[in-house]
């Protein structure tokens, strides 16, 4: 298997679901249909598609449901890996609800929070259990992935008992730079980045149109 | 103003939540003591402050005060932005309900659907309308920020619809890649890419634990 970089990693993603979303007939497709259809450049998607499946051939392009497999093989779809969500507010149970994550061969299992009204078991038969109880269950569960959507305060000593407990990567929602040690991921899905980011575009936009009015 | 660049931009809700958690009696905070605390090279931080604000004193460091307020002016989190979001489903719910967006001068004042069995008024008085009425409730309402939490497939007609009514920045939570006119910024939340990222990091380290074990 040819190392790929994060950046590559990231645009898999888009692949797959251009080619999850093409009619059922399309037997073959190029990189460079591909590559068009993205708005990506060829050389990129050319490399990027080479470094996960060996299916292409000159002038014909690759088999198309050959490659949705070759491409969920390498990002582990295709291996359902166990996870389990600390912090059951909006967010937490959002994600715990949330049906689309099989998709991506993940599975959410249960859910934890240190606040006894939200504990329980949720229409859809997945359990909130205390908090306390998270070291335990894990390494019981043999759960691999932990998603953090506790309040900032608590976030590390989360993330501390998960990686004690045998999680390998992390799902971090909380606005915290977590400490990890070397070998586990953390994946960082900060909403107040994003909103940073919009909310300075449309200052700036503001300023602007103030400006123009001058 | 001096320009910033993005990756500056996004460390900048870092430093404010950083700022945030200090105990109250913390006057004076240098960049360094900044940089440290959030593992962070020290040039780093002291070049970002510099460009938000002048506060900066030698030897003295930053009035923490001052600074949490040029940052929240910077990002525009002192004028509060009016968004609506399109699809309540369990995300889009989520986030309509979360009342953390306020603290960055977000409101999500509606939701729209496709779906009229979703349609109504949640327990917190906000209302979920049929999307049918998207651009005309965008327009009368001054919608700056448009959020999609709708499936890949209606994704860009959605945003589309959003523009045409006077949208500047789209928060998209879809596997889409959306096109957009200039002056339009989008800000892709993509689960998806997120979980190929920690999918892939497990379907490593799996592969590796194998190795060793022959």
């Amino acid at each position: 298997m040819l190392s790929i970089s994060r950046q590559a990693l990231q645009r898999l993603p888009l692949y797959l679901n251009y080619l999850k979303s093409l009619p059922p007939g399309t037997v073959n497709i190029s990189a460079t249909a591909i590559a068009q259809a993205l708005g990506q450049g060829d050389v990129q998607v050319r490399k990027d598609l080479a470094a996960v499946s060996d299916r292409g051939r000159p002038k014909v392009g690759y088999d198309t449901h050959g490659l949705i497999r070759d491409i969920e093989e390498f990002l582990g779809y295709d291996n359902v890996d166990t996870a389990v969500i600390v912090g059951a507010g909006n967010l937490g149970r959002a994600l715990l609800c949330y049906d689309g994550f099989s998709t991506y061969g993940l599975d959410i299992v249960a859910a934890f929070d240190a606040d006894y009204t939200r504990q329980g078991v949720l229409e859809n038969g997945k359990q909130i259990f205390p908090v306390s109880r998270l070291g335990e269950l894990c390494e019981r569960m043999k759960v691999k992935i932990g998603i953090i959507t506790v309040p900032a305060a608590a976030a590390q000593k989360v993330c501390d008992t998960m990686i004690e407990a045998g999680v390998l990567a992390v799902w971090n929602f909380s606005p915290v730079r977590l400490t990890v040690p070397a070998g586990v991921l953390v994946q960082d899905e900060n909403m107040a980045v994003s909103l940073a980011v919009l909310s300075q575009h449309l200052a700036e936009k503001l300023r602007e149109s103030e400006e123009d009015a001058v």
